[in-house]
């Protein structure tokens, strides 16, 4: 793996090789807020693990130009980890969520619509923007994907080629630590419920379609604790 | 354990039996907020581990009077985790990882003043009320610590009787991961710098007091986010 040091990184999904130039905002970011001048050193990603060295070509705060020096492949993450989480009535804890879940690691994240659901509308293009600060301050060359919020149903249907897991907090019925069903390696999707937790109906739901129940431990978590808390037993918890 | 339902939680560290009279603000939020009336079922905590059961006497919204119907003592966690960390410049950051670490489980925090550190003014007060906030939250009948700013050389030097730990990041020096330190029931601490990490002289006297050096995982998190980390860390990795 490429070894980035305290160096600024840069979001270019659209990157064109050797020769770039940097999208307005991002120009005026370099030149005025960051001061950096023509022969300066910069890294990019497109996102997809892919990081380029670069060097600034023309220092212009409204298109500014690089060209690449070195593209290195970042070794993909050894684990593939899918959240599908209602949105919070509150949207900064939902967005707090997606920083601090691109910050440790994530592929994916499915915004779910539940029955109980706390927030009915999202706007994605803001939480994206969350995702890819984060990207940028983690030094990552992996950008989490975010979807489009999505009916319950339609998520729990949806084919996934891994292991399926539902994280609820229906008293009585038999669950599985969560630690037991993760593995490196093995794609994995796991559901987490809206403040007053998923239906009897979305369990029965999932389970139907091949969802293991789970617990995260004995606490007693809000929504996107319990986002978070999977995306930390992902990391801590996956064996080999 | 006794078990809690979807109930009101009070914390009263000062809750004298089996009668006792609310502070106001909890009264008004009793009677005002929530509504309770004379008669109506309530729960206190000590934040020591006591979990009071207890009825309405007297609705007042200014000196709301229960009287304690049955008492149970909580067990105590099977883990005892201190974290060491400098407040963020940003003190909504530190919060928020007070917040969440409460509603995981955490012992005691210890604000630290380090060398690099962004803010050396800490408003405890403030702190305290998130931290409690959360305590009421998640239902649990155990209430944190929090120190006041304390000066880095302090921490390390006072007595801890447990594994005493410290997440830097120098690079090319060696480090162990958590998980291999970390045992439940074993009284352990861990230091967490700012964002600017601790200065070589702070990890070499760390040291030298007989901290561990660890890692928390391959990515560059900010401090809170690392803060958050080792309180997964302890939850998902101490092994009997």
């Amino acid at each position: 793996m490429h070894k980035i040091h305290d160096m600024q990184l840069f979001y270019a999904p659209g990157i064109t090789l050797p020769r770039y130039t940097l999208p307005a905002e991002e120009s005026a970011h370099a030149v005025r807020v960051l001061r950096l001048a023509t022969g300066d050193q910069i890294f990019l990603t497109d996102g997809r693990g892919t990081l380029h060295r670069a060097v600034i070509i023309e220092a212009d705060h409204k298109a500014c130009v690089i060209e690449a020096v070195e593209s290195t492949l970042q070794s993909p993450p050894g684990w593939s980890l899918t959240v599908g989480v209602a949105p919070t009535k509150n949207i900064d804890r939902f967005e707090w969520f997606l920083e601090k879940a691109t910050e440790i690691g994530i592929s994916r994240v499915i915004p779910l619509e539940c029955a109980r659901s706390e927030r009915r509308v999202f706007k994605r293009d803001h939480s994206l923007r969350v995702i890819t600060s984060a990207v940028k301050q983690s030094l990552t060359a992996w950008h989490p994907a975010l979807d489009e919020m999505t009916p319950f149903a339609k998520a729990v249907a949806a084919p996934f080629d891994g292991v399926k897991l539902i994280a609820h907090c229906i008293d009585g019925t038999a669950r599985r630590p969560i630690g037991e069903c993760l593995q490196p390696g093995v794609p994995t999707m796991v559901l987490i419920g809206p403040e007053g937790d998923f239906s009897p109906q979305e369990v029965e739901a999932a389970l139907g379609a091949g969802f293991i129940p789970v617990t995260l431990g004995e606490q007693r978590m809000r929504t996107e604790t319990a986002a978070l808390a999977s995306v930390f037993a992902m990391h801590y918890l996956a064996r080999g």
